[in-house]
This record gives structure tokens, C-alpha cells and sequence, in this order.
């Protein structure tokens, strides 16, 4: 009984009002917290603000475990909302520090509660597994380019190219097509076919890349067209069977009319 | 009487290719007094015309206002003529001087007399509706990108992430592609694992732009697509009705020859 | 009947292939005009093939313009390789050296010569009355935001803001997204409200732009796609006529059978 | 049957995934190498595992060509292997020292191996024939602009239009719209009118590369959409059989009323 009580609390929808607007200051405290001015003004209340929304979700999140029970987990956003919540939780010292500034995620939990961006979100995710071969070729093309350039380019002292780690990067800005003509000007002072190796890759780079923006699109596309496509597919049934009716209509008008 | 001679005067093609010359002219000599020679030799014929213009522009209003009565402002164009004509009347002194210079905005008004360009343009704003929520999401990312940014990097002395502002604005350059391996490249001097932050943020802020793209493609193409399909529909109409005529028609003579 | 002979000459295979190898070779002379070693060397070869390129070029048009009369002019290729070969006559003194430097433009001839290629330029202009309207609002936008920024930022000293014509390249460089923060960061410094105007303009030109783009997409598409809907829409009208002709059938069945 | 059974073996799904160790292993430690830290101190283990994999893909390519005989290089993937592997036996001395660099190109054997990424790359190879036209007009606008640039800006002394090499990489830049205003700029220095070429050079061949964008984007869609396009075809086929076997039934049931 309290449960289906507190599931019903939680799910109204004055109470997903209230938590959309506990998010929405929160995302706001912690945004005017990088201001030093603010910060050192308003510092404690807004760690308090901070501490309370904190709170504020966490119950939350307590009530609506306790009403879902099991079945929580099986919806993603709810998982998404706990891990969100919990990066809080995280102490800030150390090199987790690093961790504490994700708090702002909690924010995103915005998505989750408007249905339109829920919806837009949910789309974009699905629509990544048609993405893993293509995403993984391209991580190969800028693996490959990465170690030739590293051979070719490693001793130039240019610290674009110092090591895998930089040449891999570069590659990855090379392949964005930010400011490669710099890169590559750069390197053919010293070695001047290095325009060789830039034009083949940004060739076969860009011409993958575009691929992998039209099997996105493609992907897009045919849920949109082939959805109307199918109405009108069922629209070509009814005839079908419009059409097959008609024709037992006319077997058994023959055979009335021999049988006679 | 008098209201529905003005009108017809208002909407006659004489009067509207008047109008639409003093719009260039106006557009013209507003692109004139931005040049300090031009400025210096004519400044004062350039302001004549300026106003004559504006009067023109005020009559036109008023006349078309007194002929279409309240359905004046049900025309969104109307509107936008009105406000954009209002701006000039602001005085040029102080801090609204900026909105003097906003006087040249009346130029859109051609958008608004040339029928295929009003076409193109409120094609372009009846797209605006289906793209809140992916925009929506956009902003979100800018703004919990920025706040972790201005978290990781703000301590560096970099001016481009010196507080919230600057670094939201860092942030919308680097969604736009423009110069962003130069920003990270300077962090890296001081936090060599910028580039997680970069990477991931490009990874997540480009494949969002994309299906933005993408969304405003598809409600393009809908449009441009399902006209022909919903032609092909009448036309499937056409056929189902015949087949059922002729069902009829069969089942008709059979009850004639079963009678008989 | 020497019109006939020079128009079957003129067209023959042959004839066609000996032009095409003079357009190739033409073209390679005139890139290699542009080095000083190779115009050092062999300046007066080149400057012979040179010649001799346009007077077979000269002969050959005068030959299809003999062989075709009027109808010579009706074919807009001929009119462009009338205008590409009249380029070379020019004088090459005084202002009009520039145009000596289009005499390249002839390599343009081989498009008109490769079927396949012609197709695809043919399809490319074809498309373009289509954009008009949309390129108007793009040169309209750039012109609006030329005179804001003039009169905004003309007094900065910067010299990418210099009167009205810089302006609006700057602004045309900006739309093509190609280093408009550097432009947006130098105007900062004196200006520091000067990214209200970079973030609106970017906003609604990248915003039209996609449009034209999507434009460009949507015409091609049409033609992709429509071609073989119509393809499907004639096997709707061979369905449709054949069910009428039943329906005609089963009339005619349904008199005899009464009248009997 | 030594045959058979070798065949058997080399396509064995154990067999395979033994392969696709071999490359990812080999991959990182080519990888590896270009570590100068991890070159000191492991060179030899590295330069060993680069031989054993070398031996196991020899006896692997050998085995394959036993078990299929002359079918073997029908197969463009087999051809593909037996070139990127036959790159590694080139001798490491004088200028094909930068062959040895493409040694890692034995990673996207990769590709050859998981299926998903083979059905890919086979898609993008076979867009390519679509493509030739306009990548051919590509070209040429590349060369008639370089020619063109050369001739306007050679003698002004900057290194990016110091002959028709460097003009030409210099527009391939432009076209791919990385830095033109930089180059633009610095020309303008000496030749106030540069940015005429610039516009028309952007506007030309943006358009263009625009084309060839939408073309790549057709072809795929056509595959992704006449597919179901010609599964409602058969559908269609099928009705119009229906309707036609109606018609027989029609007329012989009218033949026999007659007849009686």
C-alpha cells in the first residue's frame, strides 16, 4: 500500500515540477560557483543550496526505488539519474577533484524529465549501433595514419608529432579539417612531401567520414519515409484482398451459373 | 468607402513597386553613410533621403493599418514591418545608438515584398517549431560543458575560459569547428589531459549538431516528398473505389442470375 | 553539300578526339607557362604550341559555325567555347593582362567535350534558378550585416572593419565559418559586446545556409526519386485501366444476362 | 584432398579468429615501435613479434592460395592481403625506407576479416564509379584555378603560390575551406583585388564539392530506399496478376452465359 502511495507521489506531477525546478536551480548555483566573485561573496550559500538539492534527489531517488523496486533498474534513465546523483557523493580530494566538476551533470537530468528531448535523446542513441563499423573503421584509418605519420614525421621535433599519443590526435584534428594546412606547412619545411601523406588522408578520411554522416542520415530517413510507406503498403493489402474477394465473388457466380 | 479605395490603392502593383524602390534606395544610401568620405561629402543629402524614406515608409503603415483595420496585425509581415519602421524613431543618443544602426533591418522588408522569398523565409521559420528540443538540447551541452570547462581550466589564465562567459563562448566555437585544436593546444602547456575533455566534448557536441542537421532535413524532405506520395494516395483511392464499384456490380449480377 | 561535308568532318569521332588531345595539351603548356624554369627554357615553344592550340581552336569553331548557321548559337556550349577561345585575343597589355591569364579557361572546353561530364554540368546549372531566392536572402543577410557591423565596429581601427566593402567580405568570410573567432576575439578587446552581433549573424546565416544546402539536396533528390515513383505511378494507370476494363466486362456480362 | 582439407582448415572459424589476433597483436606493437622509450628498451622483442607475424600471415596467404588455386585473386580482399603483406618484404634501405612505414597498413586487414566492416568498405569502393565525373571536374577546377592563381600571385613572393605545385596545394586547401581568409588576406597586402578570385574560386567550387557530396548521398539512398521501393513493386505486380486472372474468369463465366 505505501508503496503504490509513494509511487503515485512521485510520479505526480506537481512533485516532477518540484524536482525539475530543484535541477534547474542547481544547475544555476553551480554554474554562478565558477565565478570567483560570486564565489567568494555567496561561497557558503551556495554550497548549502548545492547541499540541499543534493539531498533533495537523493530522496528522491529513494522513494521512487522503493516504489519501482526491481523494475527501476530496467529503465535506463533511471540509471542514468543514479549515477548522476551519486558522482556528488564522490570526495573532492585528491585527483577525483576532477570528479566533483562533473556534478553539473546532474543537470542533463533535465533531458530526462522533458518527454520531447527524452524522445530526441532516445532517437540519437538508437541510432548508434548502425554506427560501430563505420565509427571503427575510422578509429583504424586514424590509428594507421597515426603510426605511419609517426614514422615519417617522429623526428622532425615537432611537438604535433612527438610520440603515438600527439600523432593520434593530430590525426583526429586533421580529420575535423581544423587547421591542417598549418600542420602540414609546418612539416614541409623540413620534409617537403609531407603533402602526400596529408592529401591521401584527408582524401580517404573525408570521403569515410561523409559516409558515416549519410548512414546516419540514411538511418533517419527511413524511419521517417518508410513509415508513411508502410500505411500506404497497408492501404495496397486492403486492395489486395479488395481485389481477391472479388474474385471468389465471381468463382462462385461461374459456378452458380454452369451448375444451372 | 474611403478605407476600401485606400486599400486598393495600397495593394495596387504600382504602389507596391514604389515602395519596393524606396526600400532599395533607403538600403542604398544606409550603406553610403557607413563611408566616412561618402559620409563627409553628402552626409546631409544621405540624411534627407533617410528621412524621406522613413516617411514614406510611416504613411505606407498607417495607410495599410487604416485599410485592414484590426486584421492589420494578424499578418505576422505586417508586424514585422511595423517594428522594424518603429526602430528609426528611437533618438540616436546614448546607449540605444546601437539601434540606429539596426535602421538598415528595414531593408528585410523586401523579404517581405517579394513573394518567393517570403515563401523561402516562412518555410525557414515553420522549420523552427520541430528544432526546440534538439536546440534545447544544444544549449544544455554548452552550458555543462562550460560549467565543467570553466571548473578544469579556469585557473589556467587563459582568457578565453576566465569565467562562465568566456568559456560558454569557447565552448560555441568549438561546436562550430572554428580554431578549436589551437585552444586546446594552448591548455595542454599547463593540463596535458585537455584533450580528454576536447574530445569527448566534439564526439558528443558534433554528433548532436548532426542530427540537428538531420532533423531539419528530414521535416524538409517530408514535405517535399509526401506531396507526391499523397497524390499516389488519391490516386490508390481511385482504384479502391473502382474495385469496390465493381464488387458491387458482380454481386449485383449474381443475385440477378441466382434469382432468375 | 561543302556544308554537309565540313559538319560530318567537324563531328566525326576522329575529329572530335585530335581536339580533345589539343585541349590536353594546351592546357599542360599553359600550366607549365607558370613556371619561370620551364618559361626560361622553353618560352618561345610554349608560346608557339600556344598558338598554334588557338588557331586550330579558331579554324575549328569557324568550320562548326559554318557547318551549323544559325543553329550554332542555339547550343549555349558552342556560345562558351566561342567566348573561352575569343579570351586569347585580347592584347595582353595594360589592365587587361588579367585577362590574358584566363586563356586557362579553355581547359573548360574538355567538359564540353566528355559526355559524362556534361551531363554533370548541365545538371549543376540547372539547379541553380532554383537557389535564386535563397542566395537573394544570403546576399541581402550579408549586406543587413555588413551595415550593422560597419557602423557597430567601423571605429576600431580594425582593418577587417574598415568601410563598408571589407565589411562585408569579412562578414562573407564569417558565414563561410572559416576563422571568425580570431575576427570575433580582436574585436573584443575593444568592443566586448561584439559577440551579440557574431552569435546572432552565425546563428541565422548558417541557419539559411543549411537551408540552401538542403534546398540543392531536396531538387536533386526529386529528380533521383521521382523518376522511379512516376515509373511506378504508369504501373498504377496500367492497373487502373485494367480494372476498368473488367468493371466494363462484368457491365456488358450483367445486360447480357438480364436480356436473356 | 590435401586441397579440401587445407581449405578447410584456413576458412575454420578458430583458424580466423587465431589471424585476427595475429593483426591486432602485430598492429600494437608496430604501434609500439614509434615509441622511442619502448624502441630502446624492447626494439628486439618488438622487431621479433613483427617477424613471427610476418611468417604467420606468409604461410597463411600461402595456404589460402594452395586451397583455392587461380580462384584465389578473383576475390579482390585476397589481392588486397597479398599486397599489404608483400609492402613488409621490401628492404628497409635508401628511399623505401617509407615503405616500411606502411607496414601497419597490415592492420586493415582488419576490415578483410569482420564482416560488418567488409560490407562497408565494399559499399564506399563501389560509390566510387558514381563519383569519377564530378571528382574529374573537381580537378580540372583545381588546375584551372591554379594556373589562373599562378599567373595573378606568382610574383608576389609568397610561399604558397611559388609555382604551380604549391598553387595548386594551396586551392585544394581553399576548396576544403581551411585558412582561405588567412591567404586571402595576405595576398590583399599587394593585390587589393585577390578577393574577386577568392569569391568566385569559394563560390564555384563549394558548389561543386556541394554537388558531389549530394551525389555520394543519392546513390546511397537510392540503395537504402528503392529496396523497399521494389519489394511494393512485386506487391503491385501481384495485384495487377490478380486483377488480370479476374478478368479471365470475367470473360470465360461471359462466354459460357453466351454460349448457353
Amino acid at each position: 500500500m505505501l508503496r503504490a502511495r509513494v509511487g503515485s507521489v512521485v510520479e505526480s506531477n506537481r512533485f516532477q515540477m518540484f524536482i525539475l525546478g530543484v535541477i534547474v536551480v542547481n544547475a544555476i548555483t553551480l554554474g554562478a560557483e565558477t565565478s570567483t566573485v560570486l564565489h567568494a561573496g555567496f561561497g557558503p550559500v551556495l554550497a548549502a543550496i548545492d547541499h540541499v538539492a543534493l539531498a533533495i534527489f537523493a530522496v528522491e531517488l529513494a522513494a521512487r526505488l522503493y516504489a519501482s523496486g526491481r523494475r527501476f533498474f530496467r529503465d535506463p534513465w533511471n540509471v542514468f539519474d543514479l549515477v548522476v546523483v551519486a558522482v556528488a557523493l564522490i570526495p573532492a580530494a585528491g585527483p577525483l577533484a576532477v570528479l566533483r566538476s562533473l556534478r553539473i551533470l546532474r543537470a542533463l537530468r533535465l533531458v530526462a524529465m522533458v518527454p520531447s528531448m527524452r524522445r530526441v535523446v532516445t532517437a540519437l542513441v538508437r541510432s548508434i549501433p548502425g554506427l560501430v563499423s563505420l565509427s571503427g573503421l575510422l578509429v583504424l584509418l586514424v590509428y594507421v595514419g597515426g603510426v605511419i605519420a609517426s614514422n615519417l614525421f617522429g623526428d622532425t621535433g615537432d611537438p604535433r608529432f612527438s610520440g603515438l599519443g600527439p600523432t593520434l590526435l593530430t590525426l583526429f584534428q586533421i580529420t575535423t579539417g581544423d587547421g591542417w594546412s598549418d600542420v602540414m606547412r609546418d612539416l614541409m619545411d623540413e620534409k617537403p612531401f609531407a603533402w602526400v601523406f596529408f592529401l591521401i588522408y584527408l582524401l580517404v578520411g573525408s570521403f569515410t567520414m561523409l559516409n558515416l554522416f549519410i548512414a546516419v542520415v540514411c538511418s533517419a530517413m527511413q524511419e521517417e519515409i518508410t513509415l508513411p510507406a508502410q500505411r500506404s503498403g497497408s492501404h495496397d493489402d486492403l486492395l489486395l484482398r479488395e481485389v481477391m474477394a472479388l474474385r471468389d465473388e465471381v468463382r462462385a457466380l461461374r459456378s452458380a451459373a454452369v451448375e444451372r
